[in-house]
């Protein structure tokens, strides 16, 4: 068969992981998808470095408009990342009738609703598996792997930099701060850390992954996003002494009331595997009504893992391309025309349990006071620890695990309970699920 | 477009599965696929049971050969089990330029090789993603999320039975005979444990995963097997000691001599994930060249989760059914005509690392002894216990992990262990895997 042309825009982290795969996998790659697949055209403004990977038989140009625009190019394959230059290459591609597989989340998740509508009008494909948590086939899981389920919930660690910062954190009783340092001297997290410990790339990932779990269009600003910076070492270590490891987590979940999408911190069960996901290792559990819990572990980021993905799309995209466009996978798991407007719940209605920490003065009825609040909102208390004071200071650490309770109750409680003479400061709250 | 019509072969436990899925989950399996999938033709001794599941506009046989005949079914589902008449059926079924879908693991380890070939002529499909790990889609992670990847191994917890023996005998100090009573008795192993514990089983899912993973023929036959059953409660605690959890994996590693392909119980560092895989679930965990470590982990067997495989293969193959036939995913990941016969190691040529046991006399010299004939072999000793004897007897346990060996210089050096005066009975020992 006549061997597929690929232009690639890029040659950053996952464009040289990409290019450097596909040449040194191309005999196994051949001998899977029935056909070659090279790398015709490239968008860099580094031509030595096309060279230094291997691409001697490629075409090289500086003006990415070139390999959108060129005939020969059977699919083209982002990896400028961004949103803005990317997202119109890509329209221009599908203008043209070419495939794309991209690895960027933020592009997909702002706008991917336009450009799955574009693409689907000129019968072309859009493959983004490189997107959400890296080397890890899980948009093919949910999207093909658990088609017979009506997914009930998923719960990811899609963020690497966020992930080894907590997991530092847990084994080293480290601060935030500290091993943020650390992070962004071992390249690890960026200079401006916001996208990762903020949550914002997780909520890209999030939305992405709750869409296809559920038939909706992709709704990223209704994603609540709140990221790990203010989580202490102490949490941490309380957290463990009640038998929990606090991770960033992604949440989508499927209620009677709407669809919960939320990245936040949470108290994880210690002997629930993704609880035991450490490093800049990624994963993410999904609950089906007929499965149950599955999950999909691996490496979150780093030039092959992400060129694993964007190949493996590159191979998918080679097999459908003599497929009646209307049997492929849709982009997002359901026919388009079967999307459903199903509404995101705001944060406050969402129910789960929390993690509470405060200082309060050691003196009888703190607690009856603290107690008597919470129960007023039917907010039963689970779990109690109290720490002695530190040898200069007279405040206790109380720590408590509630039952489930509408998050709306909680802030109310909260307040009041910040209002009493006896809590020094604000009151610390994370949430916890039990994935089960 | 047309409903897709599925004849289904048996009502077992799977098979309700099968159909109970299908018809809860008709409409979110719908909105996926893009056509109504229903249950057309079904062959069961039982039709009060198809009335019982919701089965009222099937029609019904008690004649097997009636649906695989039928020209109105478009898709064969065989969840009969066994491997003589459902082969038959099968052959019959690709005759008749139908696809196939199966859960019957057996069969395809054992003659999918003619199977596929006789698929492949007709230009039908044949589908068995249920037949690995249950409700896991590993086979399609391996086949198409990994496609950009040379594999270099993989290891798996593929029988729940087993596991569910193993987390007993580990987090209850209990024996395997014991355990293995409770899980006759619960159902989770049958009557004549032997497929299970024997590692049988597994094999038959090992040599699946491992020609998917390198491109060889299925070769059963080669794939060495060892069970469960004379693993003790003290090789248990032990492994525990040494920081290492007992698991029975199916492992395929490429090396530069050949393909190892064995199953059998196997000592794991308890820091890795899947050494905390428990109870009946599944785990198989992937090692790619580009990708690195990936992980896939759920339940193993059980109605819905098989018959979420078994659907998710239904849909697939409706997906693929307007496509090229020679740009489907090939049955065994390859191209046929790409297939190699790589050599499958014989299990003296691979190389572990080993845990020993034995009882030795506890005098001067013995240990002495014992690490000389080791030493001759090259064999390192990296981790030692010696255990006090129990009250009435004189013997002490020797416990050691040794560096990798290749298995026939073990075998040598235990032989001639055995001979030693001061050891009574034979060495137990049980091979060591880093997975790293």
């Amino acid at each position: 068969m006549e061997p597929v042309r690929v232009g690639l825009l890029g040659l950053g982290t996952v464009g040289q992981g990409t290019a450097t795969v596909l040449l040194r996998n191309a005999e196994e790659i051949t001998r899977r998808a029935g056909r070659d697949i090279y790398v015709d055209f490239v968008a860099t403004r580094d031509a030595a470095k096309a060279k230094a990977l291997g691409l001697t038989a490629a075409r090289l140009t500086d003006n990415a408009w070139d390999v959108v625009d060129d005939p020969a190019v059977d699919m083209v394959v982002e990896l400028f990342g961004g949103d803005t230059l990317a997202k119109e290459l890509l329209v221009k591609a599908i203008a043209n009738g070419k495939h794309v597989v991209t690895a960027n989340k933020a592009l997909i998740a702002l706008h991917g609703n336009e450009i799955f509508a574009a693409a689907e009008a000129k019968g072309v494909m859009v493959a983004f598996e490189a997107g959400v948590a890296g080397g890890i086939p899980v948009i093919k899981a949910l999207r093909e792997g658990l088609s017979a389920n009506r997914i009930e919930w998923l719960a990811g660690i899609i963020n690497g930099t966020g992930n080894f910062i907590l997991t530092e954190m847990l084994q080293k009783s480290r601060d935030f701060a500290d091993v943020l340092a650390e992070a962004q001297a071992l390249g690890y997290a960026e200079a401006d850390p916001t996208f990762d410990v903020e949550g914002i790339d997780a909520a890209h990932k999030l939305t992405i992954l709750s869409s296809i779990a559920y038939g909706t269009p992709l709704q990223f600003k209704q994603t609540y996003t709140e990221g790990i910076s203010r989580i202490t070492a102490e949490d941490v270590a309380y957290a463990g002494e009640l038998g929990y490891n606090i991770k960033h987590l992604g949440l989508a979940r499927r209620t009677a009331k709407g669809i919960e999408q939320r990245v936040h911190p949470t108290l994880i069960p210690q002997r629930c595997l993704i609880a035991n996901v450490h490093g800049v290792m990624n994963a993410v559990q999904v609950q089906g009504d007929a499965v149950g819990p599955t999950l999909y572990y691996g490496p979150g980021a780093g030039a092959e893992p992400t060129a694993s993905a964007v190949i493996a799309d590159i191979v998918d995209v080679v097999r459908a391309m003599t497929a009646d466009p209307n049997n492929r996978v849709p982009h997002l798991a359901f026919q388009p025309s079967k999307l459903t407007n199903t509404q995101v719940l705001p944060i406050e209605e969402v129910e789960t349990a929390f993690y509470l920490r405060m200082k309060v003065a050691d003196r009888p009825g703190v607690l009856a006071d603290i107690t008597r609040i919470l129960g007023e909102r039917d907010i039963s208390i689970e779990a109690f620890l109290q720490k002695e004071p530190a040898k200069d200071e007279s405040d206790v650490d109380i720590i408590m695990l509630t039952q489930r309770v509408r998050e709306g109750n909680m802030n109310e409680a909260i307040g009041q309970i910040e209002q009493l003479a006896a809590v020094a400061g604000e009151v610390t709250r994370i949430r916890v699920e039990a994935l089960a």
